[in-house]
């Protein structure tokens, strides 16, 4: 008969993807040029050219039979061994070969780390702020995710409340730096803070705490931002990248899990996510974008825009008003709504065609993410838009 | 702490893995023209060229951010729809949009389909000799994987084994057809059979039995072979479907599931599948590889070499002795060992420098398996070598 979990689930509609679809409509009605929809996370600007030429030149080039032959389960050897050396080149590590796995992405990055490292009935802590589909990224598998209140005067840990959450039975704690949806960063201090209280409570329980450090927006840091590479400060690191947003190729899913190999089971972790993908018949990512990518390791997409407009959002939003701590990284934003119901503050948004979502799926009540991941034009022409919003509530 | 499920699994080496290596390794000592390595079933023939041109033109002529995009979690509407349509015309059947659930390969189908029509204990029944992946793709998902004896005279089904195995339990039957490894392919009287006794066993214990129909070689059947779309002949049919042996796309990761519209649930099922894969991190194939496939799903890389070498191999082997029912059609065969135990039979092959499969993994004793994706002139050469192996046993 048909799995009822799996059913129940489809019952579960998205928020932000309905926002979206009701973007569309609005549209369709007045126009794409007049609605102002910051409701997805989906990068604005291409990728970089020399990632189109790479793929044409394989495509072009390569002897067809072996470019599109299988890959190694854990990924093409070649490929494995340029993100080790590129991310030892940039951040100081001693990555090999041997501490890479090739991933559809951040979510199948999470997805196989999780299990790696947890058995069912066991606990996985994250933070507040987060991003939705950590629950299904960690309860399918068998894991508890249990979700550390947000401090909301800065978006970083808010670690009394998750000093009284662990316990015995956690054996990750997830974490998204720059983080989706609040922006903000987590700086060296906060990093080197809970590695230290991880690093106890790891003697207190007999047994390795591992950090999933879901990185997809680490290339998107602005100006000044201090912001660790989370590995190089706790060993029992699994760093989870997509390059979706640094490269803008969130629909070619390919991402990779590097473990620290100073966390002394790296191989071990890498062979055992190779199995794990045997049973969701994932099998690795496509060859050709594996190759591709791996040719791209030291470049990124245009993301100056991003900051152009986190900068326009930060400055006029704050004058009118809005309580917003100001984003290190991505393109997201995370401010006050002005009244305490986020639900409602984002149906009013949509009489002005603003597109914002409510941020109780993030697990904060009483704020808005905006995703402004748009052109700059329209980022400037949204302002009177939320100039009309806040005079709502003046 | 670590999964030790996961460790387990680890120590667990494929014999065809290790073959393969093996293969590598005598080929760098005595050259790769010299060492006839039929251990692995990746395609041989390039991709048709118009894969290659449309993949190109994608990459040259659109607009690049919204090609790289997200694609939606079911995949790409205008390719659910060809692929439909495709279906339609050549299988005369009624599938739309709403049916088909884009995968990564065939592997993420079976996967799929099998964690929607069970639940954890639930049985699925498949059939030896079977491709010995099933193992992991239905056992992760907490089924039980049972395995019914092979009927070695014709690896046709056989029932009467297979209706002993039939009780409650049982939701789904997983056949494979035409089949790895043995290039059966399973007759019209077969499929009506296994379809008339599974509606009498639907009635009896009130809820239905799926097929998941794992169908990778549809394209290759030889000339003459009565070869049934399957789906036709049973309602509740999901059929896993893989471009990597048709187009020689293994490595690029692309299938899909068809849900037989006559099942009533298929919407249903397709939905639930866009579920299974948030908790895997699946998230849906990459955008680009959809795209370029949905332009070439009337066409396949020219196949014709594979029945050109089963026809070399089963005439030569058949005179030197041999017994081997000849295959329909995919690039394998499955002939007896000449001694009962067919890992000693198949360790005396390796001194003729053919590296042949024990059929053991595949769930039946006393066979080898020939992959033949090799070139012909490379099959004609080998014929010696197998005729020396021969002469050990007369």
């Amino acid at each position: 008969m048909l799995n009822q979990h799996f059913i129940d689930m489809c019952g579960q509609k998205s928020v932000i993807r309905e926002l979206f679809m009701y973007g569309k409509e609005r549209a369709a009605e007045i126009g794409y040029e007049n609605v102002f929809d910051y409701s997805l996370g989906n990068p604005s600007v291409a990728p970089p050219q020399s990632f189109t030429d790479e793929m044409i030149k394989l495509l072009q080039e390569s002897e067809p039979v072996s470019l599109h032959g299988y890959s190694p389960t854990l990924g093409i050897d070649s490929v494995r061994e340029a993100i080790a050396k590129s991310l030892n080149d940039r951040f100081d590590m001693n990555y090999e070969k041997k501490d890479i796995f090739m991933t559809s992405g951040a979510a199948g990055a999470i997805a196989h780390a999780a299990r790696a490292v947890t058995v069912p009935g066991d606990e996985i802590i994250t933070f507040a702020p987060f991003f939705p589909e950590y629950r299904p990224y960690i309860e399918e598998t068998g894991a508890k995710l249990k979700i550390v209140p947000a401090d909301i005067s800065s978006f970083q840990i808010n670690f009394d409340a998750f000093l009284d959450m662990l316990n015995e039975k956690v054996m990750a704690v997830l974490i998204n730096s720059p983080n989706n949806p609040s922006g903000i960063v987590y700086s060296t201090e906060t990093i080197d803070k809970l590695a230290m209280i991880l690093t106890e409570k790891e003697e207190e329980y007999g047994h390795p705490i591992y950090i999933i450090s879901d990185e997809p927006y680490r290339e998107i840091v602005f100006n000044g931002c201090d912001a660790p590479f989370v590995a190089a400060h706790y060993n029992n690191t699994l760093t989870c990248y997509s390059f979706s947003k640094s490269l803008s190729l969130p629909g070619e899913r390919i991402g990779y899990i590097a473990v620290n190999p100073a966390c002394g089971d790296s191989a071990l972790i890498v062979d055992m996510c190779g199995q794990i993908s045997r049973g969701t018949g994932h099998n690795c990512p496509p060859s050709i974008i594996q190759l591709a990518v791996s040719k791209c390791l030291y470049e990124t997409s245009d993301l100056s825009v991003y900051e152009e407009n986190k900068n326009i959002l930060y400055t006029e939003l704050t004058k009118l008003g809005f309580e917003i701590v100001e984003p290190g990284g991505t393109f997201y934003m995370f401010p006050k709504s002005l009244e305490p119901d986020a639900v409602a503050f984002c149906n009013k948004a949509k009489d002005f065609d603003l597109i914002i979502v409510p941020s109780d799926s993030f697990g904060v009540p009483g704020h808005f993410r905006i995703s402004y991941c748009i052109p700059t034009e329209k980022v400037k022409r949204s302002i009177a838009a939320f100039e009309k919003l806040a005079a709502l509530y003046n």
